[in-house]
């Protein structure tokens, strides 16, 4: 059996043979390898690295006691930095596994999108985690930014975490029991140290002794930067951190506290990085330089010509794209491709253009590609024809020069028009370029142009894109278009599974041949293969995959998988006595497995995961289940742990949650929300149940965010709160207002059904808007760390969906929210966040098929989205209703005329003309039949007798009258029109 | 090329497939491997444990900003743990430096006795340190003690010193130039921390944060042990003591705050210990229990018979021996067997026993031993004569009960004589047991017997001795004697170098049988080839050894190595330019190098080392060279530092350096000499000149213990100072009393030649001995700390050398140190340490051959050492002269009847006898003719005059009159005579 430092050992070896450096571990407690300085420090700056060494790293808040069996204070990371990245190292990774005599062929292993950031560090990379069957047994990196500093050369980081891959290889349940060494165990070995240190950083920790150890330690570090040492100061930094850390574990870091050390170490993290950089740069550099630089791109010279229609295929390899990123890639590629084809008209109306897209390639088949562009002619424009000739009609120098500079015979030269001038000019007949040349001069930008939601750089200068491009196809028919982008030339060579490297023999076959090595390249029929595999195994378990309930989750395993193979799974019924919520979610959000359900839609104990490729079903199936039982074992272990307090209890720990700068604890949000809550209330109309339900729910508001299970899984937040509550004997109602406040999620989510959940909602949207604009943290460019646009939507989506609430409009929602904040809200932050607000509203009515016309309309005067969806439904239908017309006709005249401070009011009896009269008096009776708030139809049914008297009025009365008090009297009566109509509908909008 | 980074791999390949788990290095900084829990904690207990680990040590203090090339503040220790020791651990090591891609067979390796102990652990071992050609590359600990518990099982601790060791292998002189990685050096990959960490430690540390820091520390460390958490405790231990090491590395430590510090660290870290063992015995050992268990020895059943005299052949084979252990051993190991041989009359007059030795291997050959015992009779007593007969002459019951009881027939008992009593008894004939009965029995007793200075337990229960006992041969001629101690079972079996067993065919071919394997047994044959083998490579380098010089030396060399064989190596002449007693320091003490003088005297660049077998004389030559190389670089490197100071200036540093407890610190003690020197000095008769000598060499007293040089070779005190005040200009009697106040250095060694080297040694030893008897240090069986009892005998050494310090006497000269002590120094303190230096010198002075009489009779009055001295040679002489001895009489008798309180005093008016008159007359001339302090020859000329009154005196008086008032006055004469002579001698002892 490979015990753990057998492990180590293969590692080392594995990756000494490639050229790495040993380091030891850090000699001050690190929560990640990442920190040692051969990682923090040599990521910067252009010297090459490349280093392997074991980390055990301290997170004091993963303290157990030992007794949880994936959970360490002191787990051990395997760190490899590869610098710059060397373009293979996913294989020289997979090899390593291979080292640890991980059968490939064997198990699943993917790479798993999963990007990093530390914002304490100023760092981020993006990556994936590598699963083993389900499980993660590595984090895979390239580091795009460290210390507030911009890495050229890029590096790659791979962190192995050790117990993980060892538990999975040895086959045990327990971090205890993996053999560490021959004949003994890690518990053995470290057992009692993992013990004691969780006392330690949970219960025996002296906060007052940490809090000074963390003082004298910053104090430390900024002499160190003002001495220009960053060694010494990265060391104090760590140091600096790991007290924080400890701290935290014991539950002593305030908000203001950890918003203030966070602001302080990361400050002291960045002169760090920056100082070091400074003293390499110093030192000249000792290792060398390996910045990226920029590469020289030239065009093939020599390429294929065909002589009938052709066929093209591109085909762009990459590392494992986010799955997102799947379908967007090809279809901006597929675009690029063939607005570059059609702009120099090589794709007749009979071309056939086909994509297709997998995690690892975009491909883009081109079928009856022209051979080459048409040829076409060129006027040129030379001296104008009054001066190109003599008198005499011979040419005049203009023209000699004109042609002596284009190279023909002036006898070519003719007359021509342009721009309805006439010059002497020539046409020139341009030759088409070969299909091959057009594609060679347009591939290159094409590949250099995609960019994804977020983008990496990589070893290939000038590339920028969501994971590192790694090979190009390009033929034409049999032909290749070796074109060159960052040091990459296009050839004929694809590759199936990892390096299965297979040579196309033409554009046509390209699909063929990857199907032959058992990539599915198109994204439809592998949807087609993920349902019928997944069918035949759930049915084997007695049940099925609700594929219409899944949908999103079976797109996302689209485009994670190139072969999909189905593989069954299960797990231990005991665990169905867990909500199933929390089941689910484990299963689908971070294993992606499709749950199993019986007929009547209750889970069944089993799983179906979707393998890439062939593999040993067996092995794939028994490491999934581990996975997936230690992730229940761990939720089975926070439920219970939830359960033994009350959710008052819970609720205490959100004074230990931050929420934001300035703006206090989690409690003191939920505080907020539940203040707001009330006060909203006041305005509706509630029964005394519907009261008392608000009462207890705000109360408890949003307390199962500290529980552990949300703190474990926060898509869980009000599933757990209702079940805790439900459980503490909470009245189901305040239970289900507890689990509906948080509705909706996502856009397309429900919004609450009840009324008590739709006021808590609303609250804390209110809350969440109204706070973050007072401290300036509005979203700004596509930054929008607090989720304030869904926060929008969510918002007028529960104002819409509730009548009842008909009398909270956001303006005044907010300036209640405002009331409540630990922090002045100037009016023109609310206003601003009232416009925030409205303009979501309008992209969701205009998402939603509103006719701008009709949304602009009625917008600004709705007051409640619910009053804006009304009105906008009922202009959509009024807008063709003749008497409408006729009254809105009348009415644009009015507002036509009224310059914009016209006050209403006027006198009768300045009234000169009849038709003043019967104005003033259908005015009279329309204000009086109008209701309070009318809708759109009641306010036309009113309103329409307004429409006839206008018109009369406007063909009588000369309103601007030369005589002042006249003038102004006949403005106040449309004036006064204009009041009574204008919060009705911006109807100069209405068209 | 080996890299460091292969080294690294090998050594845990190496040592896992030997059974050890690989620990990771401490994740807080450490000063060694030791401190790594994985050490520190493990080998407590009765757990067995085998670890192996890399540990980059820390010392802050060997800071040397990366320039010097074998100084780091961070150095790579390789640590590995066997325990239990496993019996072959010196294989092992060596078979990993096999690995490691070291020749054994060319290099020359040896195991040089180095004892370790930290008292801060309350942790000592014994052992070895490695040498590869000369450098030390490895220490090698057999644990005894750890935390002040005593370790059971014990554990070997190898610790390789990485650095070196590369340097070696690799042949580059700077630890920078060492290829660590392929293509990245040492210097490249850790040139910049080295710096920068040296520029903290020595430069910019805070001084008030690293206290802090110690504080904070040690607070958290005591709560842990509170809190029953040995592991917390321990990092905060470590966490500590490296804060004190920044300190200390700052200068930031005064004399009491070290001792504090190290009394409150030692008490940590004891109570760590402790804590860990309760609570690992409270687990219930959960790795095992290895404990030595005392083993059954059982003699051996079937032993052989011989029929004539035979040889006998013991070996005891052990790992190195500490060489003055060797000669010692072998003597008592022969006067054990001898004792045991003759004991059981198997030793006749021609009987030969051979005694040979080596660091490996103690062997006593006996030749003509006899077959067996002689038989004997043996008187057995039963009841008196008169009871065991009746009246009838017939057996008594209580002789035929005695008969019985014997086994005997009644008939058989006869009348024997016991004690001048009568009994009935009988005579029974013991047969003579065989010769290999006798040896088999005392053998086990020899072998468990053996005892040396500083002894150690292995895994060998109920043996302790300086190192390990390996091996057993007991050959009677040709038959095994195959007795057991403590598992070990003897046979015929020797080993040559290291495992060349050998089958030995009989007794008498053992030694044959060793040399044959290339092992000299024999002391004076290896000193002979020492000498012989050293003499041809030094003419080669134009010069000789001077072996008288060097016997000691030689001595040491002949106990150092199995098989001597010479090796020239020579060193760059530019050397030569430091004082010649560093170079000789360097070469003898550290290395044991036999330096090579031209015909003047002059050192030439060279040295001769003694291998042990045979070599590749080149790799040794180069290897040798390069150690003594860098040791003189190290050397010139701190010479120029001195060089570059003053005496005063050097001598501030001495304020730095402890002295010992309430006694401040070396300044402190230096100043002390001074002002002791000149209150001394004032009570002789010097010279202006000498004055002025005294004056200045008083202030600089000890400077040099503060210079770079003498706190690196600390035997080179006095040497330096010497040299450095004569290069700043002193005057040369200046130079040389610094030097000479050095002397006598150790029994044997000279005293000072000049009278200010003399006044100033006195001063020194006084304020040592008074100083440390005040507070409590005085020596306490075989613990000697201070040094104590040679600063007694260099005390009475120059007194006596010197008559012009006859002024001083010991009980002086320490009142006049108690007055300058920082402590309060009670009389009967200062009466102990007289008494403690009085005892020395009476056994100085039997050592030196005079009769215990007289040196008894001397000793008590004889003031300073230099009377006594004289004295006793007086009376040495004295003794035979009828005069003397008719005068020593006379006073006997006086002093014989007087009672202890008599007080002198007589009114002559009481006189009743003539006798009585012509006493008193005598009495008042001798009074009258003797000198102020008259030695014994001029005394006995003088007081000879009352011999013959004396016995005339008590011829005719009875002194003890009834009358109490004449007796009071008979006595009073006496007492008068008693105080004018007992100041002189103790006559009761003259015999």
């Amino acid at each position: 059996m490979l015990t753990m430092q057998d492990a180590l050992t293969r590692l080392t070896d594995h990756w000494t043979a490639r050229g790495c450096l040993v380091a030891q571990p850090m000699n001050t407690e690190v929560g990640a390898g990442t920190l040692n300085p051969a990682t923090a420090l040599r990521v910067l700056g252009p010297e090459p690295w490349r280093v392997a060494y074991v980390e055990p790293s301290v997170r004091p808040d993963d303290s157990r006691y030992g007794d949880n069996p994936n959970r360490l204070q002191t787990h051990t990371q395997y760190q490899v930095i590869l610098k710059p990245e060397p373009g293979d190292a996913q294989e020289l990774y997979l090899s390593s596994l291979e080292a640890l005599g991980i059968n490939l062929a064997a198990h699943d292993v993917r790479f798993v999108e999963d990007d990093w950031a530390s914002p304490a560090l100023g760092a981020w990379g993006l990556g994936w985690e590598v699963w083993l069957d389900g499980m993660e047994i590595t984090q895979f990196t390239y580091f795009q930014q460290s210390g507030g500093l911009t890495l050229d050369p890029v590096s790659v980081e791979i962190t192995y975490g050790m117990e993980r891959i060892l538990m999975a290889l040895q086959g045990v349940r327990h971090f205890k029991d993996v053999a560490y060494a021959p004949g003994v165990t890690y518990g053995e070995a470290f057992g009692q140290a993992e013990y004691e240190m969780s006392r330690y950083y949970l219960d025996d920790a002296d906060i007052d002794a940490n809090r000074s150890l963390f003082e004298t330690y910053a104090a430390e570090a900024r002499r160190m930067l003002d001495a220009r040492l960053p060694v010494p100061a990265h060391s104090y930094v760590l140091k600096c951190s790991h007290a924080f850390n400890v701290l935290d574990a014991r539950g002593a870091i305030g908000t203001t506290e950890r918003a203030r050390a966070f602001a302080r170490m990361r400050g002291l993290a960045h002169e760090v990085a920056g100082l070091w950089a400074e003293r390499r740069a110093e030192l000249g550099h000792p290792l060398g330089d390996a910045a990226t630089r920029p590469a020289a791109g030239a065009a093939p010279a020599a390429l294929p010509e065909i002589d009938a229609p052709g066929t093209f295929a591109l085909e762009i390899g990459v590392e494992e794209l986010p799955p997102h990123e799947v379908g967007r890639t090809a279809g901006h590629v597929t675009e690029r491709l063939r607005d570059a084809l059609e702009a120099a008209g090589l794709l007749p109306d009979e071309a056939v253009i086909d994509t297709y897209a997998t995690p690892r390639r975009i491909i883009v088949v081109a079928a009856g590609v022209e051979p080459r562009e048409p040829d076409t002619e060129q006027v040129v424009k030379g001296p104008r024809l009054a001066a190109a000739y003599d008198a005499d009609g011979r040419p005049t120098k203009a023209l000699l020069g004109f042609a002596r500079g284009q190279g023909v015979d002036p006898a070519e030269v003719r007359a021509v028009t342009v721009g309805g001038g006439e010059y002497a000019g020539y046409v020139r007949h341009v030759t088409g370029r070969p299909a091959a040349r057009v594609l060679a001069e347009a591939l290159p930008r094409i590949v250099a142009g995609l960019r994804a939601e977020k983008n990496m750089r990589w070893n290939a200068p000038g590339l920028s894109f969501a994971r590192p491009i790694r090979w190009l196809l390009a033929l034409l028919d049999e032909h290749e278009i070796p074109f060159t982008v960052a040091g990459m030339t296009a050839g004929r060579t694809t590759y199936g599974h990892r390096r299965d490297a297979r040579a196309v023999a033409s554009a046509a076959e390209l699909v063929a041949t990857l199907r032959a090595a058992g990539v599915e390249p198109d994204p439809a029929e592998r949807r087609r293969r993920v349902i019928a595999s997944a069918t035949g195994p759930a049915r084997r378990a007695g049940g099925a995959v609700d594929f219409a309930a899944e949908s999103a989750l079976v797109e996302e395993i689209v485009n994670l998988v190139e072969e999909p193979v189905a593989v069954l799974g299960a797990f231990e019924e005991g665990y169905l006595e867990l909500p199933p919520e929390i089941l689910t979610t484990v299963m689908k959000k971070h294993q992606r497995y499709l749950p199993v359900r019986s007929p009547s839609g209750a889970l069944l104990p089993a799983f179906v995961t979707v393998a890439n490729g062939a593999c040993d079903h067996d092995t794939v199936r028994a490491g999934n289940e581990a996975v997936l039982r230690a992730r229940y074992e761990d939720a089975s272990f926070f439920f219970a742990q939830d359960l033994r307090r009350s959710p008052e209890q819970i609720k205490r720990g959100l004074e230990r949650l931050t929420f934001a700068d300035r703006l206090g604890s989690m409690a003191d949000r939920a505080g907020r929300i539940d203040g707001i809550a009330e006060e909203l209330a006041a305005r509706l109309d509630l029964t005394d149940a519907e009261r008392e339900t608000l009462s207890r729910a705000g109360e408890l508001a949003r307390f199962d965010l500290a529980s552990a299970m949300v703190i474990e899984l926060p898509g869980l937040a009000g599933t757990m709160a209702r079940e805790y509550a439900r459980r503490a004997g909470e009245p189901p109602a305040v239970a289900d207002a507890l689990y509906e406040m948080e509705l909706p999620r996502s856009s397309g989510d429900a919004p609450p059904s009840g009324i008590v959940g739709a006021v808590l909602s609303v609250a804390d949207r209110l809350d969440l808007l109204a706070g973050l604009f007072a401290v300036g943290s509005a979203p700004s460019g596509g930054s929008d760390p607090f989720g304030l646009r869904r926060a929008a939507l969510g918002l007028t989506a529960v104002l819409r969906a509730h009548p009842r609430l008909a009398p909270i409009t956001v303006e005044d929602g907010l300036a209640v929210a405002a009331r409540h904040q630990p922090v002045e809200v100037a009016p023109q932050t609310l206003a601003e966040a009232a416009r925030f607000v409205a303009r979501r509203f309008e992209q969701t009515l205009l998402d939603e098929g509103h006719a701008v016309a009709v949304v602009r309309a009625v917008l600004p005067h709705a007051g409640s989205p619910a009053h804006a969806e009304r009105a906008a439904a009922d202009l959509a239908k009024l807008r063709d209703d003749a008497r409408f017309q006729r009254l809105s006709a009348a009415l644009q005249r009015v507002l036509r005329i009224l310059p914009p401070d016209a006050e209403p009011g006027y006198d009768p009896a300045l009234f000169t003309d009849r038709a003043e009269h019967r104005l003033h008096e259908a005015y009279q009776r329309v204000r009086a039949a109008l209701p309070g708030r009318p809708a759109l139809p009641e306010f036309t049914e009113a309103a329409s007798a307004l429409a006839h008297p206008v018109d009369l009025y406007f063909d009588a009365v000369m309103v601007m009258d030369e005589d002042p008090a006249l003038r102004a009297n006949r403005l106040g009566l449309l004036a006064s029109i204009r009041a009574l109509v204008g919060g009705v509908l911006d109807w100069r909008e209405v068209g």
